[in-house]
């Protein structure tokens, strides 16, 4: 049996990865395709304990070094227990938020250097699946406030402006080093989203029934 | 002020390292030293709800690469909240467990590798905290049954001997290549392994007077 495509969607707060994620995976049933929707952090018993430490807001400041290994320990989990065995059964798996999160958010948003999340990702080894597509829906901070107007928000969403902005320039970085990165305009009204995220999808799914 | 001494103990479950850090904290408090005591993983908050996670014993299996990450999580938020803070004040720390029980028992125990789990020592980068001194409690895993014969076993005290002998087997390779780590025989009487670590925080503290 053929692997499945494991597809990622990354982006910041408000920038619609939820909505978009959940219409693609529809898009790719309607194909005959078998899907697994999932997202980082948790999505399994442990990750999703791990989840709570990782988002509940607090008086004892969650250093950025624990969270960044945080992030990584939840990842392990997801990928073993859950992706790697989807993909290896011929499932498509999408994933919203994975490594590239890392690097942008720890790395960049808290500073602590994209080398070194880059490191972590190294020591993945065998262990590291590495995406065929990742959406990246690109939106500038400055519209997050409004996208999040309804929400109670968690440690995360809560952040400044400048945090963002630093998340942003970093996954624009990435986009600029990596061929599977594919940038969408966020700001633009969702049916363009989407017309461009079923371009990206087609040539997945083309490309998969060549094999 | 002068900066605080860093000084782990290591060893496998059943060792003494609980009986020994005890005795050795109260050995430099009747020398006139500030001492916290502390051990890994946990003693935050944080670090707390992360050592639950990871000592239950329970019916999913947490995967070798999120035992990993989580430890170095815990690890970093005693650092940034706890021991640098602490050694910078001027008091000593001695804290049971820190990296070299993750390149034991994840890189040797659980068999991860060891460059890997060296791979993240490196990526704590600045936080790293280099102990002064490292009192590795050696025993073979053949008397570790005998000697946890009482306690409710977590986790990793229900691994089998096979696992406890890679883990010993790492101690001392690393003990090789490290001076700062000092080996004592552990199943020698009690009295005859504080003999030897006086003489090693003895040296500590004419150092430390020298300054």
């Amino acid at each position: 049996m053929a692997k499945g495509r494991f597809i990622t969607f990354e982006g910041v707060e408000g920038s619609g990865k939820s909505t978009n994620i959940t219409w693609a995976a529809e898009y790719l049933r309607a194909e005959g395709i078998q899907v697994l929707q999932t997202h980082e952090p948790g999505r399994t018993k442990i990750g999703d304990e791990l989840r709570t430490v990782l988002l509940r807001t607090r008086a004892e400041r969650l250093m950025p070094m624990t969270e960044l290994f945080l992030m990584f320990a939840s990842r392990m989990q997801l990928l073993e227990e859950v992706i790697i065995p989807t993909l290896s059964s011929g499932t498509w798996v999408l994933c919203d938020r994975y490594v590239d999160s890392s690097i942008a958010y720890q790395g960049g948003g808290r500073e602590l250097g994209v080398e070194r999340v880059k490191t972590l990702v190294l020591a993945m080894g065998e262990l590291y699946a590495e995406p065929d597509l990742t959406v990246l829906l690109d939106i500038p901070p400055s519209v997050i406030p409004d996208r999040l107007a309804n929400r109670t928000l968690d440690r995360f969403e809560s952040e400044e402006t400048s945090f963002f902005e630093r998340i942003r320039q970093t996954y624009l970085d990435l986009a600029a080093e990596n061929p599977r990165i594919k940038v969408v305009d966020a700001t633009q009204p969702l049916n363009g989203v989407q017309d461009q995220i079923t371009g990206f999808l087609n040539a997945l799914v083309a490309e998969s029934e060549d094999v």
